[in-house]
């Protein structure tokens, strides 16, 4: 078992990753100190797979839970549900001291998370990942979220779990197009971050996809690490440090709004939103075109799409521009500086945006 | 103008007191960089009489703003009320620097201060309280709330505000019933904190509840000097400082939940709550039969319900087993040490609290 530490002074927890990991939740809530009663937020499909493993682990801990399931669909992440969630659990908390565990992927963390951000104005989490985008990105550093027809993620809150129990053996039932998706997130870690990740993963594609447990762990783990840190100097993503996290995402989640959130997974729209970005860091000559070359290639390789489809790109601009990540009219994007490296850059033009991603809606993008 | 500031590091702010002030909002806004469009919450009534006035203020300091109006009752903090004013807000902000004034008296400041702190993961907002008991409490310490079916603010989140705006003018068109309610509370501050502001209190009612200016300015003063004073020490409730200004309210919100919240209103609950807690202390001998018998009668000549009607004490007793400070079964009451200080106690025993409440729902209490 490998433990990293996000370190947030009082909200420090840790990330606890191994194989099998899971039936050790009961034992890393008692020894927290959480609470007595778990409510565990989940979906149907999860629930059959885990939730047997999941309750027992706590059982066995003196820890009582009730199970809520959610639907499986990003529609999850709605005021509907929140409501319909936080009723349900204020009539399950008649005087008892309860924390909330998210097992799932991102929907479910990121729906659970906001549930124990605003429950009481705050309770205890922990986030059980069984994606590999849940688990390398989304279940670390306390964002928290539901969406309003007018955007994904608008409301929300910060607050970090009490701690992450990230199970490498849940990937082993994860579709081939979760995984490529959470392929993406890794990806994006390398190119921000880390060159040799990135190496790592060019190298070991095949054995990523084929469920490698060796690699994935490595993966995992490296990807939690630079997370945890990013996290620990920029909490709040006030330093514009936690910020080039989102590379890619700009102009992703302006694709996912723009093609009503059901052609693109969210890995996919950000993969497409890195080739954007990466072409933009290329035009600006911050990265070599051979780099591009290797990023498309890298992108490709992970069963990621390329090009843009069936999505107009002027529909893409405008959702662009209701990004909450905007202030006052200038836009701001994440670019590249050589692979492992990223820098916020302010004001890009529009015609440099909109060539680009006219250029990567026809066949000229690879 | 009075300033007394909220000590909290990077989230300080200050509470400005004084008649006429509203109209220095615009200019309070642009010094503190809040943002440049105003998305304005209040209900129709305060709207009609000081929404052109705060308006003007924005407008003649370069900030925009647009007018949300709620309905003006407690029905307002619902999911139902945030999720419509949270999509009006995502419409209003394309592309602009918005920030949250909350106009109008509790309810609007809890729902508006809930909306700044979830939309967007939090944007900034200012506090312009116009009833006496938002003006001493519900405006300052950054605790917002929407209500669930189960309980009242069982939904929430820690967000300071930038600024609280206090206009004591705003007090000569509020009624009766919402000015006693306001002294409810400045009373709570007098016996939790400070025994010369009950004297004060005591000596002035009469023209405190004629609207007396001075009389009401300094009091307001007082009481927004005492709960800064808390809030900078115990922001989050976690050192049982903050738990004080509860007092009386532990009894009170199971008072207005067992009636349907239509029969008492908050200060008036409240009142009834403090009878309850320094019987109790006076029980168990932490103030003299002389001590209480001086409380009832400030609360009687503030205007303020002394006799528990039309509640049956067993319903209250079980609603106060559902409160929020409850943890693994037991109950905790903020008491009395004599007046102008207080003390959480846990564990009162039923038989205590039951004898008070059968005795409070009875003409004996006074």
């Amino acid at each position: 078992m490998k433990k990293i530490r996000v370190a947030l002074k009082d909200r420090s927890y840790n990330i606890h990753i191994g194989a099998g990991i899971m039936r050790q939740c009961g034992h890393i809530a008692a020894r927290l100190a959480v609470g007595t009663d778990a409510y565990v937020i989940t979906n149907r499909r999860i629930q059959a797979k885990y939730g047997r493993t999941l309750c027992a682990s706590l059982k066995a801990a003196g820890i009582s839970s009730t199970v809520r399931l959610i639907p499986d669909t990003e529609k999850s992440k709605s005021f509907a549900t929140a409501a319909a969630v936080l009723n349900d659990l204020a009539r399950f908390d008649r005087n008892r001291h309860v924390f909330i565990v998210a097992l799932g992927g991102g929907v479910v963390g990121d729906l659970a998370g906001f549930i124990a951000a605003v429950y009481k104005r705050g309770i205890p989490y922990i986030q059980v990942p069984t994606t590999l985008l849940a688990q390398i990105d989304s279940s670390i550093g306390g964002k928290t979220a539901i969406d309003l027809p007018a955007g994904k993620n608008l409301v929300g809150a910060f607050h970090q779990p009490r701690a992450v129990i990230t199970d490498v053996s849940a990937l082993a039932s994860l579709g081939k197009r979760q995984l490529c998706q959470g392929m993406a997130e890794a990806i994006k870690y390398g190119l921000i971050r880390d060159k040799r990740l990135f190496l790592y993963i060019e190298k070991n594609i095949a054995g990523l996809l084929a469920k490698d447990r060796r690699a994935l762990s490595f993966v995992i783990a490296r990807c939690s690490s630079i997370k945890a840190d990013i996290v620990s100097r920029d909490e709040r993503e006030e330093k514009s440090l936690r910020t080039i996290l989102n590379f890619g995402h700009t102009i992703g989640h302006a694709i996912e709004s723009a093609s009503g959130y059901n052609r693109y997974g969210h890995g996919e729209a950000v993969a497409l939103g890195m080739l954007v970005a990466s072409d933009i860091s290329r035009q600006m000559k911050m990265i070599t075109a051979h780099d591009q070359e290797r990023i498309i290639r890298l992108i490709k390789a992970a069963g990621l799409p390329v090009r843009l489809k069936g999505v107009p790109f002027r529909k893409i601009i405008s959702m662009h521009y209701r990004d909450k990540k905007f202030k006052a009219g200038r836009n701001r994007f994440v670019l590249l500086d050589g692979i492992g490296r990223a820098r916020v850059v302010e004001n890009i033009s529009l015609f440099i945006i909109r060539s680009t991603l006219a250029k990567s809606s026809g066949p000229a993008i690879c």
